[in-house]
């Protein structure tokens, strides 16, 4: 049987690479994508998940979420990184595939109510959306087979500051209320991500298909590559492609077991503590809650395999 | 020519080993004791901290200083790790020396402007004192020797709760200050401290001498280990002692290099979070400040032969 799951996202030029990855992953059945605000406003995200659905086909479900944090407004977005339009500004044709009237927080909702145990959360954005659905119906957290998500560092500095990765300090009270609820989430964070670098050479050879997707691909993360080699980097982090993989074959990962919680405010909001004492502490704030698993090393020889034989071997 | 230091301290059982240790230190002049919060009351503090000055011979100006924390009021002591008393709750005569009328501020700010470039500051306790003396008399930043604090985890979880070492936790307003001053910072923090365990072998061994300093550890030292047994540790970390092994042997100890903030508000406040990153940020609280060096691996054999030979070879 398939796994089911739900992305949920803000693409972004890695969020695309890691759909069109589970798009054609055998083993992943994509129930739908929900976007949300993040690399890009939620309109553009939403713009460009319907393109992307396009590329798949057209049958893949679009729900618009969330435009600005759980409880403060939006900030600008880095359109340094992911380019205006968040696919590194190359051209898009209007896509055919039009978002539900539903909202992403419903359609999450409705998913995993309708399809018990089987839906696995997928976010690679800003958590708001999977906070609010938990929000709204908390039934949901009994309900779903896991939560993978994209974000956090666990053992290494963050990416947007030496605290922070992204996805976290875009919504870091929504990130907090995902690792605090009685359900199973993965972490994929930078301890992994930062290790797993695609150069320009592997995504050429990955991608030279001159199918679509192909072409797509190579189009989009030109921009991407140049982001990294303005901060030294020969080659693109693999960021929210990570979550698919670990879906795929999870034992490419190190995991290790710890309670998890998201730093809210001042210089250091959006950071990821992880307990991974072993001793025992007095009364803390990380105690009574449920332990992540968090992906803390990855084969990256293997990572770099599945990837291009899962691309090409379509 | 000896190292003149300042021990801004809480005793506190591991303060009062490193109080100790720096005495027998052929390296070491002591120049004075300051006291502050934090295991005890400062009063509590003052009291130990003249009581070991009789121990060492009764010449070692003692000042009191700081009752609370920058901005807020007190908490609780930890009397279950270093006892009521702060010194294992062994009885204590009344001291002979009296705590010098001049507050722990001044002296440090008097010591420091007479002895320009000679000083080295040894906080081992919450930094309020230090950070007040900075605020008094900024001058002295640039008439230190360093800061050689005992404090902080920079790749380790704190010893409180997941996130904040004690001494950082006490006063991580302080602490911040320290970090971020224009100063020589040496940070000599948990991912050392919790490195280096003296079981009840070793510190019977050290300290079998039969003198009043030998008698003394070995039965402060009593509480302190049962503490450290509560918690599934076999012996006890040497905390503050560790400080004063840095000044004695630097290299014995693996140093980094990088910038430090001190997390002021949350459930993280009192985590230090040091920049390791190699690629650079764009605009961050980390930007524009001095580089602390960080104590992150340390030889343990060669660190308590130290230990032993300077306190058995006196």
């Amino acid at each position: 049987m398939k796994k089911k799951i739900i992305i949920d996202t803000d693409p972004g030029i890695d969020d695309a690479m890691a759909i069109l990855f589970a798009h054609f992953a055998a083993d992943i059945e994509l129930v739908g994508l929900t976007t949300v605000f993040g690399n890009v406003s939620v309109e553009q995200a939403t713009i460009n998940a319907c393109y992307l659905s396009d590329l798949m086909g057209g049958n893949i479900p679009v729900a618009a979420g969330s435009d600005h944090p759980l409880n403060r407004k939006n900030d600008r977005y880095p359109d340094w990184v992911h380019g205006k339009n968040g696919l590194g500004d190359i051209t898009l044709n209007t896509p055919q595939t039009k978002a539900l009237e539903t909202d992403a927080v419903d359609f999450i909702i409705e998913q995993v109510l309708q399809n018990p145990g089987e839906i696995t959360l997928v976010p690679i954005g800003p958590l708001t959306n999977i906070a609010r659905a938990l929000e709204k119906a908390p039934e949901i957290a009994s309900k779903v087979k896991g939560v993978v998500l994209m974000g956090g560092a666990a053992t290494v500095n963050g990416n947007v500051n030496p605290a922070a990765e992204a996805n976290m300090l875009s919504d870091p009270l929504a990130a907090d209320r995902i690792f605090t609820a009685d359900w199973p989430v993965t972490m994929v964070g930078l301890d992994v991500t930062h290790q797993i670098i695609m150069d320009e050479m592997y995504l050429k050879r990955v991608h030279q298909s001159g199918t679509n997707i192909g072409n797509f691909i190579t189009k989009i993360s030109q921009f991407y590559l140049e982001f990294h080699r303005s901060t030294g980097t020969d080659g693109l982090y693999t960021h929210d492609p990570s979550t698919i993989a670990y879906l795929i074959k999870p034992d490419i990962f190190t995991i290790e077991s710890g309670t998890i919680r998201v730093c809210t405010e001042g210089i250091t909001a959006g950071l990821t503590i992880m307990n991974r004492s072993r001793k025992p502490y007095q009364q803390t704030a990380w105690d009574g809650i449920p332990k992540s698993d968090v992906c803390i090393d990855v084969d990256v020889d293997a990572f770099l395999d599945l990837y291009a034989s899962i691309m090409t071997g379509h």
